[in-house]
């Protein structure tokens, strides 16, 4: 089935979500969820996410340089949702979904208590990509709460439950793993 | 827990991977697996993955211009994990994995058959992001199989069961649905 253009991304999916933090000039917080996200670069840890140009995050961003990722779980999904709100510029989006702010390590940007993971970055580029830009972060800490390694390394998806977007008010929860198997030399 | 910065990536999953096909300048298909890769942009369709500098997948994109992302279902793992492996130049993963070949519709590069979706794309641009280059696509063409999309217009995960990226050898599968509810007006 050929997909209308305009919905191509919906098969490039359920992808990782994350709840941007940022502050404005006057120091205001803003926090916004972003699901057009992913891992460019290892050594250096860079990060990028496309912002529709609109975005008080995007705006955020170019004027105080840093940012935070903030990780939820299932269970944030009503908090989430909260913050996708089109509040009004200087709202406080962590504060209206009842969510609890704490300082950044790195930035002077708060960050989401109640995240299982939080990764604060200073911008380092921006290229515009067609309707969005592309925002580029060097990742200066990246911290989870204590359960959400898995023996192997990666992320405990049992501990940590990451809300993965579809579409819309959809999202997926990845309950289960597949393991390939590593031929033995 | 403070994570090692080489490692902070792992906490931004599990992300949906794609098996990208390309041909070298004489026309050899090559595919290999990336999960480093988001949409850009709605109008125009653009999506970018980042590659490090020595995949052949780059070599070839930089040369014909054109790649293909196959989308690729939980039963497919065996095979995508073949076309995961450093084989030399020129050498076809898509027939080492044992998988299919068809024709691209808008690009001069094969796709694989047992896909469950085919996102054709054509460079734009690339970007140099760290240890990675960022590769930009124009979106040519989006299609899936006929069972592809659910009544939402998001991704069916039943049906489509895609292998989402934790990391090494794991992948996650995202088995449930959880629905943010909208507000009434």
């Amino acid at each position: 089935m050929e997909l209308e253009l305009k919905n191509w991304y919906k098969i490039l999916a359920p992808r990782p979500t994350v709840v941007i933090s940022t502050v404005d000039e006057e120091g205001r917080p803003n926090a916004a969820p972003f699901s057009f996200c992913m891992p460019v670069s290892v050594n250096p840890p860079l990060v990028a996410f496309a912002s529709a140009p609109e975005r008080h995050t995007l705006a955020n961003i170019r004027k105080t340089k840093e940012f935070i990722l903030n990780l939820l779980a299932k269970e944030m999904l009503p908090s989430l949702w909260v913050c996708a709100k089109p509040f009004p510029a200087g709202i406080n989006e962590i504060k209206e979904a009842g969510l609890t702010q704490e300082q950044g390590k790195k930035v002077n940007v708060p960050r989401i208590k109640e995240a299982f993971g939080w990764i604060e970055c200073r911008l380092k580029s921006e290229v515009k990509g067609g309707d969005h830009f592309i925002i580029i972060g060097e990742v200066l800490e990246a911290e989870t709460r204590d359960d959400c390694l898995s023996k192997t390394g990666n992320l405990n998806l049992k501990a940590t439950n990451p809300l993965l977007h579809l579409g819309g008010n959809e999202f997926g929860l990845a309950t289960e793993i597949v393991t390939a198997q590593i031929e033995r030399l």
